[in-house]
């Protein structure tokens, strides 16, 4: 990481190349829209797939100490008690406008924020959680909340997990899910939002080991970025000082990304200690610890969360993506998506729209469709084709002509170079294959150096 | 479908390994549940993975003719006015206690059901959508809904992707995502719960062709369940009578399936006519329509609807995949899963816990991780290890010997056949392959037969 900024996108390209081309799109826009919430589009759904299915296969598949959940949205109440969300959030509460901290109003002297000096609004009795009724009646008995985090999922699940599992410890817990936090402060697109989905990891360990835990998961979570494409100069490391540190936290790292709007946080990796399983056993009255059968110890073990937000890694994948270069009289907008994340992975396109070329072209398409995501293109210019792909980020053209038909070869065109290849059909699903080698990206070297974060 | 009723398995066995595998737990247990809610467990959410991954290959990634969309929960309420959902739940409901079909308790003369005869419950005011308030003030101004169905965020977007897609009719959108009812009754494990996921397609055609697209889907889905292992004797399809029609819909079929609890809706799949387009269209102010560049006609388009319970098929693939075999002294219980659905395709069992076999063991273990989910076990003896795994529904276990050491050779066990066969460490991952071929399953043959129904 050097002093100087480096170049960033403006957020309006973004929301524009999003819109234009189908990856997002206000929610409900025909009635006006509503406030902060977005609908992933045909390209969108896919680039969000694709993330998802990265950090599972990194996080969960292609691990033996960590396993999958996926709890319900609504929870008990009690949960919340015990998590500290309805009393925490239940207070008259000021907000910095500038870096979104919350304030009780009254623990405030001055009108402007503590930490930024920035400006504050007016306090507000404002709960951050979403509340409704289960229920045919609409009474106070029947309240519940929208969970604000898929965390406490996994908190009260804990007992379950090494029950069904026989998990020894350190194990973790992932989750992907949606979550909801009705924001005062809502903005820059979809980083955030009242409604979003997390890729969480509670990982358990016995106290003492926890820094070495801690550390081993900031490092493992800034390389999945790095691995994914997203340029170590985006990327910083942000321990959290001692006041800023949640009630819950023993420590905790923000990884910033140089978004459009300056550094923010992409994901938070905390220590939180016992802190939630004691809270949970506490409320509910249930025995919930860990028997070291080697050490025949009993104890309440500690907790490391790298917490992730899908929405914002998309943003932070597509403005890491986004670049523009001068092509002769125009501009190219490329996104150079690594293989593993790009919506679609393969253009397959006829150079003619005569009979017999569109025939083997349709016949090579149906065949890549097997393995991967792959278009099928023949309206227009093949200039005007290759930029409609380099805009959403597909890694390789297949072009088909007429010499195809009699030489039996087609032209492979790659993205960022715009180089362009000859290869005989027979071969071009193993060329495709060693291109696209970035699906198998998440398999971890036994032992292999892993990037240290410099500050 | 024979006059017969096939061999049912009992709810509560299948409540109850999924409860011990770690498959599905009551949400919130430690705080003693909440209502109809449920936690997918390590083995549930890979099975439940599974499923949709299977649908989104099959009915969006495979096709030319779908693209997918991934909307928000929370909409704008006017989204709802248009659906009807507001109105149409608004009103003093009774419900049948057996049948669950909803009936305004004015527009009743008697008070037993009067499709089925069934009791029925109090008149209660009460709206199937779960409301909650966005922003800082609780007030009426910003009332919003849970969405109840995935459907209405593909409607309102049918212009953009148009727009964005330059999609032909007849096409479609795909989309998965929870929903949530504020059902009267629940029940029946995961069959009727308030928080539920779907995956819903909505296919665009032009009207006068609704009739032909109607049936073709009803035979995709059906063959969908059948091509997964679901046995064809426990479905069926069953037309909706004029007067059980919803108000949008010109026709429907239910796909039932025959869980323990009897026959009850898997899927339904409806013509909805043009009746949600033209509703948005008239509620929003803006056109909504198609033109077609051939017969240089302009239309609204009628849309056909396959709807399906990402839950519910969870359940019904649990209950027809259940099985109990005698087996010496002992009942064998196995989990008869498609390979294309299991959670765990191989588990690894070294037969002895001595250093070599071990190390072979785990280096085999590593390599077939990186292609399938596959799972290590060392615990207890070879048949608790094989009964373990046939349980959780796992088609192949591979065991490593002192004999592997020699011969590098591993055996292979068949889950359902209990046969087992030796084959090279350098040919296991090809064999495995071939045996798993349920990975390739979802391709379409051009051409092929497609099961047809018989009623």
């Amino acid at each position: 990481m050097t002093g100087e900024t480096p170049k960033r996108v403006d957020m309006e390209k973004i929301v524009s190349l999003c819109r234009r081309r189908g990856f997002i799109f206000p929610s409900s826009e025909i009635y006006g829209g509503l406030s902060s919430c977005w609908d992933y589009g045909p390209l969108g759904v896919e680039l969000k797939r694709n993330i998802k299915e990265a950090w599972w296969q990194a996080e969960v598949q292609q691990r033996d100490d960590v396993v999958g959940l996926d709890t319900s949205i609504l929870m008990h109440p009690r949960v919340w008690e015990a998590s500290g969300h309805i009393k925490g959030f239940a207070d008259p509460l000021v907000e910095c406008k500038r870096c979104h901290l919350r304030w009780r109003a009254d623990d405030l002297n001055s009108d402007k924020c503590p930490t930024c000096g920035g400006e504050l609004t007016e306090p507000r009795q404002f709960n951050l959680m979403f509340k409704t009724f289960m229920g045919p009646v609409e009474e106070k008995a029947s309240t519940i909340y929208l969970r604000p985090e898929t965390a406490q999922g996994m908190f009260v699940n804990f007992q379950n997990v090494t029950n069904t599992t026989r998990k020894k410890l350190p194990f973790g817990i992932a989750q992907i899910g949606k979550s909801f936090r009705n924001e005062i402060t809502t903005g820059n697109f979809v980083f955030r939002s009242r409604e979003f989905e997390q890729m969480e990891i509670e990982f358990f360990v016995k106290p003492g080991t926890d820094e070495e835990w801690f550390n081993y998961w900031t490092e493992e979570r800034l390389n999945w970025y790095v691995k994914l494409g997203i340029k170590k100069e985006n990327l910083k490391l942000r321990p959290h000082t001692r006041d800023e540190l949640a009630h819950y936290a023993r420590a905790c790292y923000d990884i910033d990304y140089l978004f459009p709007m300056g550094w923010a946080e992409l994901e938070g990796i905390a220590n939180r200690g016992d802190f939630d399983l004691v809270q949970h056993a506490s409320l509910s009255g249930k025995t919930i610890d860990y028997f070291d059968d080697e050490t025949k110890e009993r104890f309440v073990p500690y907790i490391i969360e790298p917490s992730a937000g899908v929405d914002r890694s998309l943003l932070a994948f597509l403005c890491d993506a986004y670049d523009e270069e001068p092509d002769k009289e125009e501009i190219r907008v490329v996104l150079r998506f690594h293989p593993g994340i790009a919506p679609i992975k393969v253009a397959v396109l006829p150079l003619s729209r005569k009979e017999q070329p569109v025939a083997l072209a349709r016949e090579i398409y149906a065949d890549l469709r097997q393995q991967w995501s792959v278009t099928y293109d023949i309206a227009q210019s093949i200039g005007r084709r290759y930029r409609r792909q380099d805009e959403i980020g597909t890694p390789f053209c297949v072009t088909v002509d007429f010499q195809s038909l009699e030489d039996n070869q087609v032209t492979i065109r790659e993205r960022d170079t715009m180089n362009q290849i000859r290869v005989p059909i027979s071969e071009l699903k193993t060329t495709l294959q060693a291109k696209l080698k970035g699906e198998e990206l998440f398999v971890l070297p036994p032992g292999g150096k892993i990037w240290k974060e410099e500050r």
